[in-house]
């Protein structure tokens, strides 16, 4: 990407030359809205609550001084363009155009797509690395998958088998986008801090019982946490990686309950069986997140969305993650959502963060310019491209 | 402020030119001693602690060394004064002119002062507001109004409605200083990891029933998790600000017990109601509450206390808060308690971080000047009267 | 030591200068191989994990492109030598000169050492000392005492004199290297959030009763919360400074179960006793650690392991936990352990952040040069010496 982005004066020249030629790998994110936005759906996507308090606007926080920055001289606007202004040319170009140049901009090769979240009116995962120019994996959500074969109609009894096989069906070869990973919202759903175990099938299929007539009745989301439990395990059972929601999110979840420091019982339990654990996010808690990575050789972990949305920031949230983290098992995400925007942002603030850091190491003679080559095509690709054995090329 | 002390050498004259005119809105702080200190006094109130350890001194600290080069200059004294130095001339002063000078110094506009707190040998909310040249608010301290309702006699049965009703009457308009927020410290009596919800009548006489029996008899301090509730919902159903403590404090809370993460049952509770809750310190949280303040609209956040304890890492808590909280819900607070040296403190720091990261973000061309202005006003002054909409002008 | 290595380009010559003349006290460290090391060994002493995992290396972090940039020179190769040519060098030299030369390097004028875990194949902490230049204490680890108690054969009845007789002799004066504290690691046995209180005999008896049973037959380590903290209160009884693992360790810990934040109840219960608690390492915690140090006079503090781990960002490490840590209270250690290199990496990153620190202080004017020539020995080596009342000269 970078190339003609620094020529175009959209990212910084200096500091992410090591991230220069890089097309990386965004191991997960979600797709863009299809179509048209107003000033109340953009401001609404520009942030983790439901949308700005009364008084405030989205566009006054790290993420929006960063969507004026960084983003409105993508749609030839000058830097820091008012809101409205950046609003009325976005929607002059409309968002086939729009989309095609912030996703094209960010530079990716693959983008590794969780599309079982609030997925209508947005583009299909496809047509999402069509824009961005990059290959494309399919992310299989579990929580999605357990309450579609809820709602399929299944009993108690058959529930964890059903459940199993439907997630063994939904990540088999040969499909399209290929499979590359489980994912988990059990952050969201139960918090970490639920006993890791895989449950007996007695028990689940007595919590089935139970849900699967709430559900019936009320609509009630998987919240069990047996039966969340019962999805983790046939997720692991597959034998691909699995994405774990940690950290930063939206207020469905308790923050502090999506600690990826209370994923270590977990851990224990999955680092004899070699399957890769992705702690997705993980900010505020990436230092904690970066013990567990170094400790346990499955534990992988990246700073998405955070990225993103702390501006400048990132470089820090990056150096603070590399304190203890292998540099092995450290990846790049964007998590964006919604926004192509994000997209874009993720890749840009990504480049400079760890490009910045890198060239600070070898400007203070603490790494060799050959390893800061090194380690920026680990992280930025080749990590992602060794654990992801189905990524495709 | 600024103009004066920056020609007098008293802040730094570079980083602080966003927040220059802006007198600041102090959101929340406590009133100072009015007498004289010895060196033992004025140690024991430069530390959260109950005093400086044996072999040690507070003066050997980040708030110690600001103090000796920050608060000497507004007494005639040179930058890094000897303690004892500082502490003779401080005498020679004598307690009024002192305060003057650095309540006079530290530029606020407002005060909102919370004196249900260890006010014995204090000067009045107005007299504060009168030596800093500010106009006052009061902030009513839930714990205390229901101490004084169990004080003056009450039946375990009327207990609830009394209390309701003395915190109605203490925040009712009209009052002097006005009231403008309610606050609980329900951080230390209980730990914010309580159940968030309203207690039923029959729940609150039950409670009442043992705790004003042992408060006759032992004094016991409201420390009744039922009770607490019982006073927050009250504070709550005036609809006016509730503030609350979290955080950084002194040795009768659980540190991570006070962690504001632990409000987002609450928050859930109150985000239909539309009652402001203001955390208060958040340090070394402040990125979780950070979050809240993102996903939540009734959330708002500070880092008082925090802000002059810490010396020039002001700048850095400053920084890492706003990563994710938005810029409309950011408030200063300096937290201030005994030592009017804490009110000049906490508006010099908070003026440097906050300016410097705003001269920052422009010289790296992430912000506009004129979106720097409109921050550090918004920050400074106007978000805190916008959300407190008694605060007297 | 730093004038020689300065000289030698061994250490950066600017930031260091008022730790130079210093040799540090190394409150708390481990022993180092005896023999010669492999890759796989080496690389297995570079982590707190079990060794890299599959496709990748320990010396792909922050600590291995230290040791790469700071220790080759002391083998007389170039910075950032690959790792197999300095593996080869190491071993040309073989472990005595290396050892040699690094402790050398690191200088240090006392190590106060626990040798209770996982001694076979290290020097004794006199061979450590005597390489290292440094007087010698020891660190007697409660948990090792009580489990060789247990293995001498005792009843149950008798368990709970028989080990407070043991922590007594074994730190009894005349003793050589000198007893100069105790240590826990309760943090790995059940984690911090225990009942901090000293549990009564028919307490101890009782669960001695089952714990010994299940040691004769399984080996079981000592992990039973009563005999853990009657453990522990055979230590303060001693008089001596306790030591306390927390935080960042290897994975036998749940993380946040070593929270430093944690032992607040503890340090309710020591204050009265004017017992010093040494909180060690406490990463990521150390802002949560600061925070007790000032609260509570008997509350001491360091960062140790991750001061060798993570690399440059010591500096910010350092500089997080002096925000509310008093000066006072604050120590230096490497918990270096099996690898000399951690020895020479922790004095020099120590060195390096904390002058770093009081160098860019000094140089914003925040404090006066003669305060931080103060401050250099008091954090480096007075501290320590004024806790440990025992340590040799």
């Amino acid at each position: 990407m970078s190339g003609s982005l620094v020529s175009a004066g959209l990212v910084p020249a200096g500091p992410v030359s090591f991230l220069d030629g890089i097309r990386l790998v965004d191991h997960h994110c979600h797709s863009v809205v299809a179509g048209p936005l107003d000033r109340a759906g953009f401001e609404a996507l520009l942030t983790e609550g439901a949308g700005p308090a009364a008084g405030t606007s989205s566009f006054d926080s790290a993420l929006g001084f960063s969507v004026r920055r960084w983003c409105a001289p993508a749609l030839d606007l000058p830097a820091h363009v008012a809101p409205d202004d950046y609003l009325t040319r976005r929607a002059e170009l409309g968002p086939e155009e729009v989309t095609k140049r912030f996703l094209g901009g960010a530079g990716v090769g693959a983008v590794l797509v969780d599309h079982g979240f609030a997925a209508d009116g947005l583009l299909s995962p496809t047509e999402l690395g069509a824009r961005a120019g990059a290959s494309v994996g399919e992310v299989v959500r579990l929580e999605a998958v357990a309450e579609a074969v809820a709602d399929a109609g299944v009993s108690a009894a058959d529930y964890g088998d059903a459940v199993a096989a439907e997630v063994a069906a939904r990540t088999a070869e040969g499909r399209h986008p290929v499979p590359v990973a489980c994912k988990s919202v059990l952050a969201y759903r139960a918090g970490l801090d639920v006993d890791p175990t895989r449950p007996g099938p007695a028990e689940v299929e007595q919590a089935a019982d139970g849900w699967l007539r709430r559900r019936a009745t009320t609509g009630e989301p998987l919240r069990d946490p047996v039966l969340l439990r019962h999805g983790l395990w046939a997720g692991l059972d597959t034998g691909l990686p699995l994405q774990l929601h940690t950290g930063f999110g939206d207020r469905d979840e308790d923050l502090h309950r999506a600690n990826p420091a209370l994923l270590v019982g977990l851990a224990r339990l999955v680092e004899p069986l070699g399957v890769p654990l992705m702690l997705l996010h993980c900010y505020p808690y990436h230092r904690e997140a970066a013990w567990l990575a170094q400790v346990f050789s499955v534990v992988h972990v990246d700073v998405g969305l955070a990225v993103p949305y702390v501006g400048p920031r990132a470089a820090t949230i990056v150096t603070e993650l590399l304190e203890l983290a292998p540099y092995g098992k450290v990846l790049y995400s964007s998590d964006a959502f919604g926004l192509p925007e994000l997209h874009l942002l993720g890749a840009l603030r990504f480049r400079s963060a760890l490009g910045g850091l890198l060239e600070h190491l070898c400007a203070t003679d603490e790494l060799a310019p050959a390893d800061a080559e090194r380690v920026a095509t680990m992280i930025g690709t080749d990590n992602a491209r060794r654990v992801y054995g189905r990524m495709p090329a």
